[in-house]
């Protein structure tokens, strides 16, 4: 038996349903954000990925080369595709430009538990101006979204990566000096920081006081003793957020995000109850169109992971509603067959689902089979009772069986 | 700048309207219809394509090796995924089965007009038993999609691979040695067929006939010389058809589908306005999963190419509206401020597209990007209007304002 690939997943008709419901509502959510959604490609030029994370992003991801000898790759994530897409074609929307994708994004990891190697993105990127509004903005369609899906617990944290730079400043460390010691920061490598942070020249003091910075969680008045640019507009993005009606948020200056691209806010969302493996989207300000060839822009972004989400959901024992045929049509002998193409024919025109018996079983069996498939109700098309233009509704949950004019089924039905 | 790859798209929004809508609109005739969507990986063992295909396929799809030295490849099409997800995990469903799908596939072919390495199709796939009802059901919904886009101008031809074949073992050739003359009739490469016909030992009588028999098109009628099995199936499928009420089908004996796995009926679609690359969808009944290791069932199933369908209502005029943001909501001053997000955050939770002032623009500039993005009404929040619980509403198409009470905004702008 060929089996599917390692670490990738086949969806059943039910799992695609849930999957669907909830890519619609993500999208909806987009939309009366004003954002609106762009595809990009499944595979890119490698060089794409190499240039925005270094080259030891091609050890984690499906690199190869195609029949013409180029470096292609299946896409790890989408933010580089989308910034990509801007710098080639985009650049003369009007600003600022709000876009939203959803896709699968391809990793080439272990797979465990909630980790696939095919695996599906669902963000968003906004380039425009590096202004609190549109910070906020960005956080406040993650937390909408999430918010549609009927998710209950998950926290927002947010923080700033000027605050950790500027005191890695005053201390005499940039650049590509600060660029691993906020790496380790980010996965809480506390010892590990510290050695880089000896090893730069920082005093233990100073090592000791962003290590500590890294530690500040709260709401927005943890940062009553911090000064700068970064508190004031980190308090900016609260308020704002407060203004739309947001409240489940709270600074978490641990928020480091390693990436030398990130420039200002920073923001995670957590769903506690998937226990390690709990972050279900990340996002921030930050700048990668010259990297790419472009003019240098502002852009404020992220990424939901949709696997987790659904699984977050699912834990959290929120359900969308199973689908079901409302309609199987059973003609009762062949004389009443054509009749019941007809019939189904109509519903199916008018929007009603419809199914009809394609394998000429006998009465008993098409009602095996309607159950057996979940169907809502069997309609028993009879000689008897298309004379007077009439059907017989079985109600498949209740069994209570009716008699139903034709003109009148989809109105019943509906 | 770092470009796409050959023969990639990417997608603007506005392309993106369009192609959601059309697919929203496929995926809604399916399930009207009682198929239900699957979903499988990107990528494949490439195995999977070449015991479906041969060995040939290889050159023209994107194969590779993963880090784990498998030979894995991006698929081709997607009715070899489905039936393998059937064998591995779907046998146990009710049948019929009847499934759809919609996704990218990827060929690696030379790039030219309305070819591209990167393609999307929308197809079914039903699982069953080979009966007329059957057949007609997938035509049937292919028939319902099409009609459903708003296209208006293809044809719908529908075959039987049992004629040519049945004629075929009349004059002695049969099995491996008749696969390849299918393969030049399904080309209307007529001398070759011809060549290889005689090389089989077969008359140049008898070669002519099965040439002729290629040529036969028209109603259903034009079977009426033909004799067997093939013929009254037909018949019964395009009966079961005009039940259902679609008369946009003809005869074509020409549709072979050079591919050995098909077992009987065979139809394919084309828009006559696309020129050359006119088919627009193909399919017909098949015999595939014992060759993936699993029990040998009857299918009947369909791709349509989505991009080529886009195509081809493009061609015709067809048009979906354009999406436009509802609401672009303007404070008069930072005083003012607060409330423009309340009144933005409310249109947003009831479901109106609204977007807000994140750039600190002025009036002016504010209505210069209202009307660049192409918004439907600016929402004017000014102090004196809010001591009324008031705000003004400007028609950006007609340039009228007009003074809304808060409380009836959304049911305005709805």
């Amino acid at each position: 038996m060929i089996q599917r690939p390692r670490g990738t997943r086949d969806f059943t008709p039910e799992e695609m349903e849930t999957r669907r419901y909830y890519e619609a509502m993500m999208r909806s959510a987009c939309v009366s954000h004003g954002f609106r959604e762009v595809q990009t490609p499944i595979f890119e030029h490698t060089e794409l990925f190499t240039t925005k994370s270094g080259p030891g992003i091609i050890e984690e991801i499906y690199a190869f080369k195609d029949k013409g000898d180029r470096d292609i790759c299946l896409r790890p994530e989408l933010t580089a595709s989308v910034i990509r897409f801007f710098v080639n074609d985009l650049t003369n929307y009007p600003r600022p430009l709000k876009m939203f994708y959803y896709g699968p994004c391809f990793r080439y990891e272990r797979p465990q538990a909630g980790r696939y190697r095919e695996f599906y993105q669902f963000g968003a990127e906004a380039i425009g101006s590096p202004t609190p509004e549109m910070d906020a903005e960005v956080i406040g369609l993650a937390a909408s979204i999430l918010e549609r899906t009927g998710l209950k617990d998950y926290r927002i944290r947010v923080g700033h990566i000027g605050l950790l730079k500027g005191m890695l400043r005053t201390a005499g460390v940039e650049g590509d000096q600060a660029l691993p010691i906020l790496q380790k920061l980010d996965k809480k490598m506390y010892d590990e920081a510290r050695t880089l942070m000896e090893a730069a020249g920082m005093s233990i003091e100073s090592a000791e006081r962003v290590i500590a910075m890294t530690k500040v969680t709260g709401p927005i008045e943890v940062l009553k003793d911090f000064e700068g640019e970064a508190r004031t507009y980190l308090e900016e993005v609260f308020e704002i957020l407060g203004h739309y009606g947001f409240r489940n948020l709270e600074v978490d200056l641990g928020v480091v995000r390693g990436l030398a691209y990130y420039t200002g806010m920073v923001f995670e969302v957590d769903a506690p109850k998937l226990g390690a493996e709990k972050q279900i989207c990340g996002g921030g300000s930050y700048s990668l169109s010259e990297l790419f060839g472009g003019e240098k822009v502002f852009s404020t972004g992220f990424a939901i992971g949709f696997d987790r989400t659904l699984l977050a959901l699912e834990k959290e024992g929120v359900a969308p509603k199973r689908f079901r045929v409302k309609a199987y049509v059973v003609p009762v002998n062949e004389g009443t067959r054509k009749k019941a193409y007809e019939i189904t024919a109509m519903l199916r025109r008018e929007g009603v689902s419809a199914d009809m018996d394609l394998m000429r079983r006998n009465m008993g069996k098409n009602f095996k089979y309607a159950d057996a498939a979940g169907v809502e109700n069997v309609i028993i098309v009879g000689e008897k009772e298309i004379e007077t233009n009439s059907v017989n509704v079985r109600d498949m949950s209740t069994g209570e069986q009716i008699l139903v004019p034709i003109e009148g089924l989809v109105a019943r039905l509906k």
